[in-house]
């Protein structure tokens, strides 16, 4: 092997991955990163894409929404809206085309740390993390238990720590606290000591979220602080499938446009559950759904920041279960990522959902063709992108390691081919034919090595006797090895330790001081 | 649950399926089936697609092919092309686009049972296997051990029982086979012992194409068979990269062709080592080889059938090793597809190779990348699809079941989403959200079931609770227990008593009778 090639291989070793880990490898030097633009696969032709919009906006102006609360009904009739005989909210097809003309396009989802701030838009791709599992797949006995505000934390921990997982929903609910009120209290406690990264929650009502702001206020040592860089974001479901409006969701959102809280305004319907069967039917109604909630938002605020976000969700017919790894939970949620481009929304979609119980094979490719699938098909924001096993119902340690790192596979995917005159180089080539007949010493091949590819950290590449001296693992022992070192160490100290004695001198912080300070 | 969904459950247990499997469901049945078409994802825009065309043109025309046998310089002479300075054989653009014009395009590669034929052609998409793996994931022992001649027969067994492998290449050697002769021979009795569909092999030289045609027919018992219903392709590497052509492959190529054995002409290129690190490079590069295989075949008989085997092959720069699995090899092979179909050509590629030793969480995302990338890009002939693990140094049997039941995901996604009136139906959506509110029961929803739909077979959707109590099994455990029922069955007597007899007459067959016929 060239003298240049060996130097190469041993910065390439596990030693030096690891310091690099520590040093924290600057994104430029990475061979993919957040943010590459996708949407090089159309799951759906051009007069399909139309098909369905138009089909969504009868469904809007003729069929309307239900229960309705009256500040929406007085607001939408106010601007033009009608209700039809059955007493439904209905849009006519140009108020919802001026609606989607005025939303809010390209803007910055704030980090604590602004190296983790994300300026969504265009056909830029984003994978993060979702959902509201009940259980963790415990690190020590591999077993499902409930997971607790302590599991929260630990997650948000980790996830800070990943370079893929560009930021942190509450991704299990802190089942070990009763209270509601303290829930959402604890939540926002949990993954603000736990990440810098940008963070999502849901809100059991709009009551909550004021004194939340106020925490997140206190964080940042700066009353207001929060409206200048709002690094959390509002979790509402508007819509209770098929079109029907929820009311919690409203007063939720009232309170975070009040509080200049974005919005992720999702719709989940389930295919021949809430919505219909054949996979046209269920996008068309889906995305109904998804612009009356873009419509409620921009009634009361125009142009306010907010997720589109489209997850048609899948059922198993034969069961009448949720499933989130089939292909068709894949080719739904990339044409629901396509339609969200197509008008140039900040579109959301879901993918990486194993139905598995565990991270093995089976979790494996359910995942990569989820996360893949979404992810050509150019959805801005992937969420459950990580650590998501049973259907949504058991988060994993790691499985948020593993998907971390497939998640290089996949963005390297994204990436693409670059191709011109320096790429190509027809007179490297000629070059090498003509003289040594091998690449692997050239300058060229010198230069691609780390510009060009993706190394795995945890992924086995050895020779099959090389995989059996090492102890013959498989990847989810490596990554429980990884999430013990991670979280063996302590806890980030996120927020200060002053702003820490407010908060817990004004709400009842179920998280010991001790757990996020080492 | 309404009664006519509760029928269609129990219709869907286990049981049933397993009554279906049996009884072979019909292809038409199924939600989705080998040789949909493909193509909704381009890796390359079509101003790249033609600067790599035009790159690999220049290419040949001015740096061409060294190590030209005789009879291909004299015959490429006579037709126009010309000698550079340094002797090498150079194929004028107009010279190679005339190639591809009249280059064969839609052709069928027979099974011996015609249910198992397959029409290549336009941007349908099969996946198959490739491989000449050295080592068997042991089924009992989960270890690596080297490969049989006995591992060859049950493989082609098991493949002929699944239902999205749709041909079967000789994925492992028969390394208790010293003599080369005997190798081909052998190779050729175990494979058409063990499946009726289309099969494919190597040969040591062109001396053994006649004596295993001469089996085949046999085989089919009529002296011209093979002729008439060639169920058998010749795989060759007819480039030794960079930019040589190899001595043996031409032999094996003009025997195939004196027997009507079609053609796969695979070119392996190595991206860093024997081909350009940057993947512009490497693909420009990769394509001129793959297109002087096709003039190579072509100049001796214009409009043969062939595989157009582009697969680029890409090198971990930090060792030299092959790696399958990357998103590099993804993409590559994607954008390898989507040239040979700009061409409208069969082309093949190569996915699925994970370099994961095992049947593990990095074998299903490794292989849910690139059997997904190189699928959506329209691949016709996706080789190397089932079984293959370690850099394709190992295969398994359990990693042949994972991925058929992967492929029913995968295919899933490329069939992609029909719009019509009928799909979309407006009218039941309105009928539901104005009546009971929910799609489970209607009439709709029981269509759609099997129609739209692909549900598991060893894929696990049940509820945490449920998969517990089932044994809290993982897929490559659930895989193992099917192979040994499939393996377990008696041998299915593909070639008659009376063939088996005259073949073990005139060849060294080294499977015992006893291993073939139970």
């Amino acid at each position: 092997m060239p003298r240049a090639l060996e130097n190469k291989r041993r910065q390439g070793g596990r030693a030096a991955r690891k310091a690099r880990r520590a040093e924290g490898l600057s994104v430029e030097m990475r061979a993919v990163r957040p943010g590459l633009p996708g949407g090089r696969y159309k799951p759906l032709s051009e007069p399909d894409v139309q098909r369905i919009h138009h089909a969504a906006l009868e469904l809007l102006e003729r069929v309307g929404m239900a229960e309705v609360p009256q500040i929406v009904t007085d607001k939408a009739l106010s601007l033009g809206c009608t209700l039809n005989d059955r007493g439904r909210l209905c849009f006519p097809a140009a108020f919802v085309e001026d609606v989607i003309d005025g939303a809010a396009r390209n803007f910055t989802l704030y980090g604590r740390d602004p190296r983790h701030d994300i300026e969504i838009g265009e056909e830029r791709v984003y994978y993060g993390t979702g959902g509201a599992a009940v259980k963790v797949l415990d690190l020590e006995t591999s077993e499902h238990r409930p997971s607790t505000l302590r599991d929260l934390y630990d997650f948000a921990r980790l996830v800070d720590r990943l370079d893929n997982v560009c930021w942190f929903t509450r991704c299990v609910i802190a089942t070990d606290i009763e209270d509601v009120v303290d829930l959402d209290i604890n939540t926002a406690y949990a993954i603000a000591a736990g990440t810098q990264k940008h963070v999502g929650m849901s809100f059991v009502s709009g009551e909550t979220v004021a004194p939340v702001v106020k925490m997140f206020d206190t964080v940042l040592g700066s009353e207001g602080g929060f409206r200048k860089r709002p690094f959390c974001k509002a979790h509402i479901s508007p819509v209770v499938s098929p079109m029907r409006y929820g009311e919690d969701a409203v007063s939720v959102m009232l309170a975070a446009i009040d509080h200049g809280m974005p919005i992720n305004s999702i719709i989940g319907a389930q295919s021949g559950a809430t919505a219909p069967a054949p996979l046209a039917g269920m996008l068309v109604q889906s995305l109904a759904e998804t612009l009356a909630g873009l419509v409620l938002v921009n009634l009361f605020a125009p142009g306010y920041p907010v997720i589109f976000s489209n997850w048609p969700f899948v059922i198993d017919l034969r069961t009448g279960a949720f499933s989130g790894a089939g292909g068709e939970t894949a080719v739904l949620n990339a044409a629901a990522a396509q339609m969200a481009n197509h008008y140039d929304l900040p579109g959301g979609v879901s993918a990486s959902m194993a139905d598995s119980k565990i991270p093995d094979v089976q979790a494996g490719f359910e995942k990569g063709v989820t996360t893949l699938a979404t992810g050509l098909a150019g959805g801005n924001m992937i969420y459950e992108s990580a650590g998501m096993f049973a259907s949504l119902m058991v988060a994993s340690f790691e499985g948020f390691i593993i998907d971390d790192e497939m998640l290089n596979v996949v963005q390297r995917v994204i990436r693409g081919i670059e191709v011109n005159d320096e790429t190509i180089g027809l007179d490297v080539i000629e070059e090498v034919v003509n003289g040594p007949g091998h690449f692997l010493g050239h300058d060229q091949t010198i230069a691609a090595m780390e510009r060009d590819y993706v190394y795995p950290d945890l992924g086995d590449r050895d020779s099959p006797d090389a995989w059996l001296e090492a102890g013959s693992t498989d990847m989810w022992q490596r990554a429980r090895l990884r999430v013990r070192e991670i979280l063996g160490e302590p806890g980030p100290a996120y927020i200060s330790l002053e702003a820490d004695r407010k908060i817990r001198e004004r709400f009842n912080i179920l998280l010991p001081v001790k757990a996020v300070r080492g």
